[in-house]
């Protein structure tokens, strides 16, 4: 008897989206992870392969995040089966774009509809957040529950955990440009996490994450702009992106409506209102990164996606 | 000739609500102060006479956050008029219930209705943050805003400074119960703005802060209850307020969706999804103040109201 085998797609994502941090992600409709799973009686779950990696991600299943999240889908659903995986990495590590958490979102998903949708929504989110704690150390959901739910998430609370799937607005698009260096997720999470902030910083982030949250319901591309703006993180980790003001700048001088960095970085989106000014200031900054800094770059542009994870 | 006067009243208002600490606000139906209001031909404002307020506000026109707020008015207007200003206190000082931001707001809206409105709604609150000014030292306008603009107002930068009018739930009730012991708002200030607060209290806020807004814009009851939840000031300032952790814990038994400190407290608000719901957590909050704090208190039931400053 042949045994059954799924293929899922996880989508990229942009965790923070500038006042965020921690609680407000998008999925991006590309790039993204393809994970194929089969469903074996030998219980555990084995990382057969993963390409496009650069054989850069751990193969033991309890270190790879799709893998770990797929085991914390077995274990959830109290399944006496097991999986063998195989990952093909289509976007770059380290990039700010959720790279471990699109395959987290991608083990939890695929083990989640190979066993026939045994856990809710919400528990697969969990289950993705549970691999992705072997990448970062710590359990955050701003990448893993956009990915697995697709659209724009905010996560109310960790403790109790609940997320709330926000409006997306019509014509948001969206560039992300992905120079060529590396930023350690890990690093950038030590560098923001090892210090304390003042209420000068905290509450321009407060009214800063409200208001996207209500340009988002009103559809208002312009609020949404003007509510891109971190004072808590952002300048921290622009110290870690080489050329990082010389391409804000340029991409708001392209007209983006807000730009701040992806996730971790060392990646940098901007907002624009329909495909062709994203493609615009996508370009624009992929020539400040070359100017300022000599890097190259990718240039992703795009609409949020509002399919997370799933089978293809 | 006789010179024109007018009255206005000035709601009281909630601000912060929860998680957001000097970027969210809302106006109550009642208390709320009067300001009777004349103009002269001479230029300056002079605070006639004050009522309510056991003779503990100051009468000098630059110390009076009202006159200094109408003041304001007149220097943005460029007018070479003066006011003659009556102040009706008809709500208590220092209760956390927005007194001196109603009197900075009827003295600002008092001084643009007097002189034909040459001020736009923006300019007024502006205006009226620099009679808050006088009171607390610093320009904060999540009072003034609410009390000049009604409804609840989301502040989403101070600088440059925007508000945004956030929609308010058809069935939402307010229970405030102030009791009978004095938090200073400049010692209330000093607590929470002389120390610095990490990511694992700054995150629940932002969650927090978000979710408040999307409950707002999809009439979401019990998720707005959940979503008052404040890691940042709550715990500080409760430690100035007797009886606070009874209080809380009663208005939750008794059904508030949510509760937190009003302002700089002492008093605590609650909200309900009906009349009888507001009365009665209220009764509990009351009872627990007296129990657990030998405090009296007063009790303010009613709605969020749609109107701000006016002349009536």
């Amino acid at each position: 008897m042949e045994n059954q085998r799924i293929r899922v797609f996880a989508p990229a994502t942009i965790a923070n989206i500038g006042p965020g941090f921690d609680v407000l992600g998008l999925a991006l409709s590309s790039p993204g992870d393809l994970l194929d799973a089969e469903l074996t009686d030998t219980p555990g779950v084995e990382m057969v392969e993963i390409t496009g990696d650069g054989g850069r991600l751990s193969r033991a299943a309890m270190k790879n995040v799709a893998s770990r999240a797929a085991a914390d889908v077995l274990r959830r659903a109290g399944s006496a089966k097991g999986l063998r995986l195989w990952l093909h990495k289509q976007m770059p590590l380290a990039s700010g774009l959720g790279s471990s958490g699109a395959s987290s979102a991608a083990g939890a998903v695929a083990a989640n509809e190979i066993l026939g949708r045994p856990l809710s929504p919400r528990e697969v989110v969990l289950s993705a957040m549970e691999g992705e704690r072997a990448a970062s150390g710590t359990p955050h959901a701003d990448n893993v529950a956009p990915s697995v739910m697709g659209g724009i998430v905010l996560i109310r609370s960790y403790d109790p955990f609940e997320t709330i799937a926000l409006p997306i607005p019509e014509n948001l698009h969206i560039a992300v440009v992905h120079p060529h260096c590396k930023v350690s997720t890990a690093a950038a999470r030590t560098l923001v996490a090892d210090r304390t902030y003042g209420l000068d910083l905290i509450v321009p982030n407060l009214g800063g994450v409200a208001a996207l949250v209500a340009a988002l319901y009103c559809g208002d591309l312009p609020l949404l702009g003007r509510s891109i703006e971190d004072r808590i993180i952002e300048p921290l980790r622009a110290t870690l992106i080489p050329g990082f003001a010389q391409v804000k700048a340029a991409a708001l001088e392209a007209g983006a409506l807000g730009c701040s960095i992806a996730g971790s970085g060392p990646s940098l989106f901007a907002f624009a209102g329909d495909a062709g000014s994203a493609q615009h200031m996508g370009a624009a900054m992929q020539r400040a990164f070359k100017t300022a800094a000599q890097l190259d770059s990718d240039l992703f542009t795009g609409r949020v996606s509002t399919e997370g994870a799933r089978v293809i």
